[in-house]
C-alpha cells in the first residue's frame, strides 16, 4: 500500500512503552520484554528514513526507571546498548543524551555523548535518551549559569543538557498511556501527541502511517 | 445520575480550547467566543468542589496568544478578568500566575499575584494562568539564581515562577487538539492527558465525569 502525505513531521519523538506488559501476556518474566523492542526500533528507523523524516528521538530509559528491580534495569540497559549498536550499521547521525555521571549509564554508550557521531551517510539524526531525567536536563542550565555567572534570556532553552535535540513535532507513544512521563519537557512543548494502544514489541509499520495520517490533519500554531 | 469514583485526581489542569472555532460556527466574529467560556468555567469549578477536587488550574492566555489580533487579545483578557472576579464569589483560594511586567497583563488581576488570596471558605485552590509563558516560568529559576548566586539541586523546580502550583494529575483539554501548548511543563511531567473533541463553550458536566471515569482506570507510576 502506497502512502502519500501532505505534510510530514520534521522530528518524531518515540515512547516505546509496554515491553513488560507484552512479556507478561506471554508468560515471560517482565524483563524479557525489552529485547523484543530492538527490532521494532530498527524497523521504525528504516521506515522513517524512507519517508524522509529528518530526526527521531527514542525514549530509552530514565533515572526514574532505574528504581525498578535489578534484572529489569540490566535488561533495558542492554536493550539500549544493542539498539544503538544496531543503528551504527545504518546511515545515522547518532546522539545519546543522559546523565553519564551515574554508574547506571552504560559505558558502551559513552562514545555517542556529548557530541553526535556520524555513521554511513548520516542521513537521519537519531537521538537516544539513556539514563535521562527531566530534572537533570533542565537543571543543567542552572549549573552552567552557576559556573559562568552570567544570565541572559536565552540561556534557559539553550543551556539545557538536551540542547542538541531540536523541537519535536509529533510524539508517538505505544502502550496506551496518555502522558509524557518526563520526556524532554522543553522540546515537547508544542508537540502533537498520538497514542497507540498496541504494546511496543507489537509494532507494525501501519502504526506509523496511522500517526502520520492523523498528524497531517492537525493545524500547527506553535502556541500562537 | 450518580457518579462514584475509586480514585479522583488531586489536581486537574484545564485547557479550555475552541472558543474561536465555536464563535465561527455560529457566524460570530472569532473574539466573541471567549465570553461564552466564562459560565462553563464556573460550572466546572462548582462540579469539582462537589467532588472534592483540591486544586484546579485554568490555562487562561499565554504570551504566545498575545500575538493575535488586538480585538481577540482584548476579548480573552476581559474573559479572564471576568472569570476570576466571578470566582471570588465562591469558596476559592485564588492565585494568578503570569508575567505581570508586561502591559498585556490585566491590571485588575494584580491583587491575585504573586500570593494566593482566600475567598469565602477557601475550599479549593484555583490557579489561573494569565499572560503566562513557559520560557518566562522556567527562566525565572535562572534569574533568581543569577540574583542569589548559589546553585543547589532543588533550585530548579523550586524557583520557577509557577512554584506555588502543585503537580498536575489530570489534564483535560477541550477542542480536540492533542498537545500541551506550553502548559506548565514542570507540573505536567507525569500528568495523564484526556482530550474532548467538544469545544470549550459547549462544556457539559458529563465531560468531566467521562474524564474522571477514564482517569480512575489509569495506573499512576510517576515515571517509575
Amino acid at each position: 500500500m502506497q502512502h502519500k502525505f501532505k505534510r510530514i513531521p520534521r522530528h518524531i519523538g518515540v515512547i516505546p512503552d509496554g515491553n513488560r506488559r507484552w512479556a507478561q501476556q506471554r508468560g515471560l518474566p517482565k524483563e524479557a520484554g525489552y529485547h523484543y523492542g530492538i527490532d521494532p526500533g530498527f524497523a521504525l528507523y528504516r521506515q522513517c528514513l524512507e519517508l524522509g523524516i529528518e530526526e527521531i528521538t527514542f525514549y530509552g530509559f530514565t533515572q526514574d526507571n532505574t528504581k525498578r528491580p535489578h534484572e529489569q534495569c540490566r535488561a533495558f540497559q542492554k536493550a539500549c546498548v544493542d539498539a544503538v549498536m544496531k543503528l551504527t550499521e545504518g546511515d545515522a547521525a547518532l546522539l545519546v543524551v543522559g546523565n553519564t555521571e551515574s554508574p547506571l549509564f552504560p559505558r558502551e554508550l559513552l562514545p555517542f555523548t556529548p557530541k553526535r557521531v556520524i555513521f554511513g551517510r548520516g542521513l537521519m539524526k537519531i537521538n537516544f535518551l539513556v539514563n535521562y531525567s527531566w530534572q537533570w536536563d533542565l537543571s543543567t542550565a542552572l549549573k552552567k549559569l552557576g559556573l559562568e555567572g552570567t544570565f541572559n534570556k536565552s540561556s534557559f532553552p539553550e543551556n539545557i543538557a538536551s540542547a542538541d535535540i531540536s523541537r519535536i513535532d509529533l510524539i508517538i507513544r505505544w502502550g496506551g498511556r496518555r502522558r509524557l512521563s518526563g520526556f524532554l519537557p522543553v522540546q515537547t512543548i508544542y508537540a502533537d501527541f498520538y497514542i497507540l494502544e498496541d504494546l511496543w514489541p507489537d509494532f507494525l509499520p501501519e502504526h506509523l502511517y496511522q500517526a502520520l495520517h492523523w498528524y497531517e490533519e492537525q493545524d500547527i500554531t506553535l502556541g500562537g
